[in-house]
């Protein structure tokens, strides 16, 4: 991570055991009904896929397999519900500087829903046609950005999967959930703060977040 | 403005007729309740409000003054009711990387209310100790930057002069109103997009913002 702890930079991946590790999943959770697939190359998310009967399935990308292995990404991408990826890998993908055209060019690669992160600017839920904005939350002791995007993605798909349906109004609560873990993983060093914390710390988060967006819809000024 | 839209580099700022330019305002202007002071010199801004009898003044500034007349634009600050300026000048300004950390260093210096402009990031409005995010309009049709801040600042004071009192539901609102300008702004070159839209654009766009940031603030699942 640079200096402003929202941008990074790759000094090397070394794949090692993800070389050529070909997953086989238990009989038991084959039959989990929501499948989340973390970053790692895009066949091995595919093999993955074939596997599962789930009803939802969201997967995660980066820079390295989009330069690298597009077009089995593309495969991969095409069997997906929803794809949880930062900005700069949706401007990479779609090969467009503007994040809302990045968005429409991926739904038609496949996934109807995206949930856009951009780290300290938060994050954007494209479902079908529309848009949600959720802030992220405001930290002032960030301490190690590292595994935010996993922390989101994983309260993200929790919060899915205990709900048991996908729908507008769930993905626009789950994504804000996920806001509340991931503020609590970059204020330490690995899983120390998430340790810590207990559910009436998340939802003392996703309460204050339900408060920065609060907003009285009836405008005081008819603008004529 | 740099290829991404959002940074920009200052090449040089001559000051011309504004060097020695002292404001003397008509006896009519001197009984306008919300003044905006534009970014100008923080002496000149200074002159103007002791001329006025606002119940309340809002003032832009940028990393010139910051840099150059940091006393005299502190004297300023210290006068005025609210701030509106971008991340990167509240950084400056308060000698913090933390936004959240310098908007209270900011109101340490007076101004209780802050609205921060991220750009396409959208704004961060900090009215006493409570936060309100407001994304930036989706603009897929972005031509020039230039000149957003003032329609933004223009949309924002023209809001609550219309309303006639400030509180924390009313600032919402005017940072809704804002946003929408600024994002007709941007779309073309200077004013002329500005001059095509009618406020049935402007109440469309709000339209759209407030149902970017709509929740169901009853989670569907209880955490425990």
């Amino acid at each position: 991570y640079l200096e402003n702890m929202n941008d990074r930079e790759t000094i090397y991946t070394h794949l090692n055991v993800f070389e050529t590790f070909n997953p086989v999943l238990p009989d038991a959770y084959k039959e989990t009904d929501f499948t989340f697939l973390a970053n790692i190359g895009p066949e091995l998310q595919h093999n993955v896929i074939r596997q599962v009967k789930s009803k939802f399935i969201a997967m995660d990308t980066m820079n390295y397999w989009i330069s690298g292995t597009l077009p089995a990404l593309k495969q991969t991408i095409s069997k997906v519900d929803a794809m949880i990826i930062n900005d700069s890998e949706v401007k990479q993908l779609a090969e467009t500087d503007n994040l809302f055209t990045g968005a429409r060019k991926i739904q038609a690669m496949g996934p109807k829903t995206l949930i856009i992160k951009k780290g300290e600017h938060g994050s954007i839920l494209v479902h079908n046609d529309n848009y949600f904005f959720c802030p992220a939350y405001p930290v002032e002791n960030l301490y190690d950005p590292t595994g935010a995007g996993d922390t989101f993605a994983g309260g993200f798909m929790g919060y899915l999967a205990q709900v048991g349906s996908v729908n507008n109004t769930v993905l626009r609560q789950a994504v804000m959930v996920a806001t509340a873990f991931a503020s609590f993983c970059v204020e330490a060093f690995g899983v120390q703060r998430l340790k810590q914390i207990s559910a009436a710390d998340i939802k003392s988060r996703v309460q204050n977040l339900l408060e920065y967006i609060e907003i009285n819809p009836q405008l005081l000024w008819e603008i004529e």
